[in-house]
């Protein structure tokens, strides 16, 4: 049982502990943050980052994205669905964005693949849970 | 003319300066972040603080969006109008309800006062920009 | 291998690979904000908030102080280790702060009992990075 | 009176209102990572971003730093001065570093100019409140 599980199942205002996809988008969310932020900062690192400009903004936007979109989820007390959909919705298309810029990249620097994936994934858990709310 | 004049105007992707409205929601999101913050602590400072628990989860769930908003509308190069869309949609719901939820709480607190008017003033930039869009 | 892993392996300024200690640091930084900002608001929804006042306060204020220091060591373009070492500094000392604070409430709150775990994993990962600088 | 005096006057936890240089330095460091946002999505929309990348990372390290700074000091109940003073001294390194950095573009690009300049004041500015408390 990894923290958010430990610290989401003793929640007060969420007894059963809250639900796996919640937990999920948390997770994929979080990772998503890093992997955003790392891959920005590698771009700026090669030789060629005149043709890595688009990859560095959108991954600085879906890193800024996807850590907003972690806090509010986290947030359980006294929470507004509404407010999380359309948030959702936002950080699934920051996903998808970031997501195709670094598959563009993905054949010449592998901080894009691995980053590409990772946004597949988070904008993927984002679905998911939009879907069930 | 104010820093964010100043800069923008200079912008290499953006010779004739960053729109007006664009601008002005750049200010409104920066000035509700602060905002925010500020009632959400004073908020936790109050005797009352059992009370104004939806109001300090609403505070901190507007600080985040406005300075992530913030942050994207600061970004001109390789920008992506429809994510900017989705974002401000989600900063606009996020103002109006903590806008609400400040005015309940208007009548003992000017930190809650305050902070509703400067949440409605967002929202109105936000909306503003939306329509512009 | 994880996704830091991955991702830091390949970074054009660093052929080795980020430092081991360095890659800890960034992940117990991120686990820590997750914790903290649970934490604050597993705290608000508690029925006793009035007395977790302080609670709420170092959760905020170590989730953000994490999560920037977090940003600062993913990043390994054009770095500054004399900067990196006070922000190392200030990120321990908000752990210990947030460690003390929650470990007061463990006994009540199993969401203060976890995070202070996850605090003082952090502050060890910060003081171990700071020795190795 | 600015929406900062009007909230900061009437914290239950600060009767007096906050002190001058405090406010002066949530001030400073808002307007700074505001400044540091916008110069380094300038830098990378310039044709020689080649030669813009320290600068770009000092931006996006001023910027963070400067956020959590003004979020730490906006927080008044329940405060630590001991925390606080060492992130003033982390939030003056990166000013002072930034500044650096972006004057050496000042010449070539207005927004390296304005922004060292608002780094300069914001160093000054925690400085100065770092040497009050």
């Amino acid at each position: 049982m990894n923290t958010i599980e430990q610290m989401t199942r003793t929640h007060p205002k969420d007894p059963e502990g809250v639900g796996e996809k919640v937990r999920a988008c948390i997770e994929a969310c979080g990772e998503c943050a890093q992997a955003c932020t790392l891959c920005a900062d590698a771009c700026l690192g090669e030789e060629g980052v005149a043709d890595l400009v688009a990859c560095v903004r959108s991954d600085l936007d879906c890193a800024d994205l996807c850590e907003t979109t972690h806090r509010l989820l986290s947030r359980r007390t006294a929470r507004d669905d509404a407010l999380l959909k359309t948030v959702l919705e936002a950080c699934a298309q920051a996903c998808r964005r970031c997501g195709d810029e670094c598959e563009r990249h993905a054949g010449h620097h592998e901080h894009c693949r691995v980053c590409a994936e990772v946004c597949r994934r988070c904008e993927d858990a984002c679905r998911d849970l939009l879907a069930a709310l």
